[in-house]
């Protein structure tokens, strides 16, 4: 399998993940089909256009329409499944799920700045980050949902130190391109999955005081 | 009349219609008039700056600041307006003055985008929804508002019809240009205003239900 | 000192100015270091690369890291000593932290537009603005904090102003481009220094009457 092959599979995999568990997060405020879909279609296509938009690159769907259509039919799926599933099976799984679509959209992303040599050596990190999560925090102001930032989850810090180590690896190794972004996708699902197995938050005492404001 | 002066006169009724009612939308949140000015410009040319930076085409805007004028217009006569007339009677003409931003501007980005060449045959189908209802939703999330698509509105749907009748007929009639986009725009008009009319909206069976979370 | 050395001069202190006083203002609602250093770089660099993406040229930032190490440090700084210092010692100081800032962006932002000769003569007034509040909105809408659009602040209004005198003045003054930008910042953080140190905000009955929507 060839690095781009790798990252075509990435790319769909955490295509279906983000769309599915956005449709899944913003379901409990009561949405019609078609309000998931375009939740589902920004969650999934939002923190990429936003990379490719500031990579001045053409955005990845446009040339692949699989993305869109992959996309679309996950929302659809998600819609229908939390009719019959109950929420709090859901919960857990969503939480895996997403995960996965986090890691692998993330390094998938930090390869493509690498790539074009964009802004080196924080450009790959914070594209990788805007990746991961810029399509939730889109979702979450059009959902008036409070996202990850506002809540002491432990989520873009898996990414963040995954992206750190695949820039920092991959010249290191550059023939074990694909060991390389096995392992560091392999490091943030980990992560992420024992923050969600020991559900683990940012201690109380690291954060600012809430207070009226 | 041709193609080009239609899509401009289409653009400029757009533009008015959509600061208009974005002013109105906003107003009853208790707005001056520098933000009822910020909140229309950006509803009517947000969604198609989205667009065009996404085409990768220097925005509408830059090169013809007769919308910028227009929008600012739009936006102080809107502002004055809304304290001579009552709220109810507004809302009404709001709503159709609306349905008519919408669908102009949707089949205006549309045809934009084919003439393109851009992601067919999705590419046009998602820029005009984004060109029609992208404004709007940059508003609500600046204003605070819920937007049209977590609040079961039968809105971008007609849309979503209208630019995907738009993109099968123009290529069966490339000579009647014209006359497959102006009766794109008055199906989804007429779509819309039979939705206002009737006051219909998604039935409650087809939303997932709003749970406590 | 150079045109240009001034211009690189003005980015670094806004971007010290901006991430400081965005991780003030979201600190209120509780948030961890990690979350501070997101809020404190999007509203540093949110409003710069939103202009740069309409302007279609290269982000500042991907050239020149400088602004993100900055903009993180001020970040971290800003949510260490949020925990020392009391709410409203802070917040008197953030105020007039932000104005410079303000005034700064919104200059160096215009600077930049009448340069590339973008959208004359608005151009420059409305990326001018973008550039010095669109960070913020951005921030805002992330931490689901009511922006200064909705809140009948003089923020805007003085940005607006000054980017318009700077419009009309540098083409009649090319010789003094720096003593006309200097002129200009200075007008905007006067202008805004006399507002908050007065509390003047927009008079109610110039705004809307706010309704129960």
């Amino acid at each position: 399998m060839t690095v781009s092959e790798l990252q075509y599979l990435l790319g769909m995999l955490g295509t279906v993940a983000f769309a599915f568990t956005a449709v899944l997060a913003v379901s409990t405020r009561g949405i019609d089909l078609y309000g998931a879909c375009v939740m589902g279609l920004i969650t999934a296509i939002g923190g990429g256009t936003v990379r490719d938009l500031i990579l001045e690159v053409p955005v990845f769907w446009a040339a692949d329409l699989t993305y869109i259509w992959v996309a679309l039919v996950s929302s659809v799926a998600s819609f229908m499944l939390n009719r019959l599933i109950t929420r709090k099976d859901i919960y857990r799984w969503m939480l895996y799920i997403d995960a996965l679509g986090v890691s692998l959209f993330s390094i998938q992303a930090a390869h493509k700045v690498m790539k074009l040599n964009f802004g080196m050596p924080l450009g790959p990190i914070l594209l990788g980050i805007i990746t991961a999560i810029g399509g939730g925090l889109i979702r979450d102001s059009l959902a008036g949902r409070t996202n990850l930032l506002m809540s002491n989850e432990i989520y873009a810090i898996p990414v963040t130190i995954g992206c750190i180590f695949y820039v920092i690896l991959l010249p290191l190794f550059p023939g074990n391109a694909v060991a390389v972004g096995i392992g560091c996708v392999c490091f943030i699902f980990i992560m992420r999955a024992i923050v969600i197995f020991r559900t683990i938050s940012v201690p109380l005492w690291m954060t600012t005081h809430p207070k009226q404001s």
